[in-house]
């Protein structure tokens, strides 16, 4: 392999997720994977337990990110100030993968019900993870699930415009003015 | 039947959350439900179409009244103060239901990963329907999805206090305090 060869896990990711757009997520097997990546099967497995996984390595250690970011707030944070830190580490995490792949990423998840649920489900177990840490920062329920929830869905606001944005904006920043719009819309604009 | 006799429909729904309840989600059949109801399986399916549809039913009108809330808030409502009325005429209908009962629906949902994502569906098609009515109204994005999904993260939290509350607060008040806790907390408490 080259020095700029991508790396197999990678080649992997990118080779499951143009077939699963061209042929669709329930179509695609794990060999077809490995022979579009010029890999054998026995190394997809080696990267992911399933093709499933292919769309959701790595959610593990962003969850633990944004978690131990909004646990690292300043004391003086407020509650959804606190999640604004959480984001921001999730968003330098998330920022480092290729915007296109990002891209395709949601494109597939978008065209299969049940991969959409399993985002949706992965999000609400990060408001539940979130709002745990809040709780421990002094923050009362429900405030303390109502700002992680809140920050969910800055999150996937933020993403999606990452995603399907044009102009190359950072996704910190991204990040940032979303949750900047959230605090707008609640002082009533 | 007597006067006061349940619906064979409310009958059925009764019946379903107990044995839900107390064998499990999956392990029970709609024959079951119907026996336990004192009814025939023709009837259990003539009510719903299967023994999800007897958690989910319903939900198709709630829906249509929080996003006909929304459209008709008045023209001078920010887009999260529109959201806000969609809540209300959400709580106002959802209020007539048994707390008890709505109670061990979210028990029965909240054990079963497979229902607990397709919750969450219903809650994400929910947003984007309310985001629609808000781009509407004149309100642009990401605004408009952020306003829809934060009024997500309110109904959540308020349908849980509410079913899980002891002091009988009506859950239109629970909405609106959920509401105003989000407020305060984009403020920055």
């Amino acid at each position: 392999m080259g020095r700029w060869e991508p790396d197999s896990k990678g080649r992997l990711q990118e080779a499951a997720l143009a077939l699963y757009l061209e042929h669709g997520f329930d179509q695609t097997t794990a060999a077809q994977i490995a022979d579009q990546a010029g890999l054998t099967e026995r190394t997809f497995f080696r990267h992911f337990a399933d093709k499933r996984e292919v769309l959701f390595a790595g959610s593990v250690y962003l969850e633990e990110r944004i978690v131990t970011a909004v646990s690292a707030a300043p004391e003086s944070a407020g509650a959804l100030e606190a999640v604004g830190f959480g984001l921001q580490a999730g968003a330098a995490f998330f920022g480092e993968f290729r915007r296109d792949l990002a891209l395709q990423r949601q494109a597939v998840i978008a065209s299969n019900p049940e991969l959409r649920e399993r985002e949706l489900a992965k999000l609400a177990d990060w408001a539940i993870a979130i709002a745990a840490v809040l709780r421990e920062r002094g923050v009362t329920e429900p405030q303390a699930t109502l700002a992680a929830e809140t920050g969910m869905a800055v999150l996937r606001v933020g993403l999606q415009r990452w995603a399907s944005d044009e102009n190359d904006q950072e996704l910190t920043d991204i990040m940032r003015d979303a949750m900047a719009d959230v605090r707008a819309l609640a002082a009533g604009s």
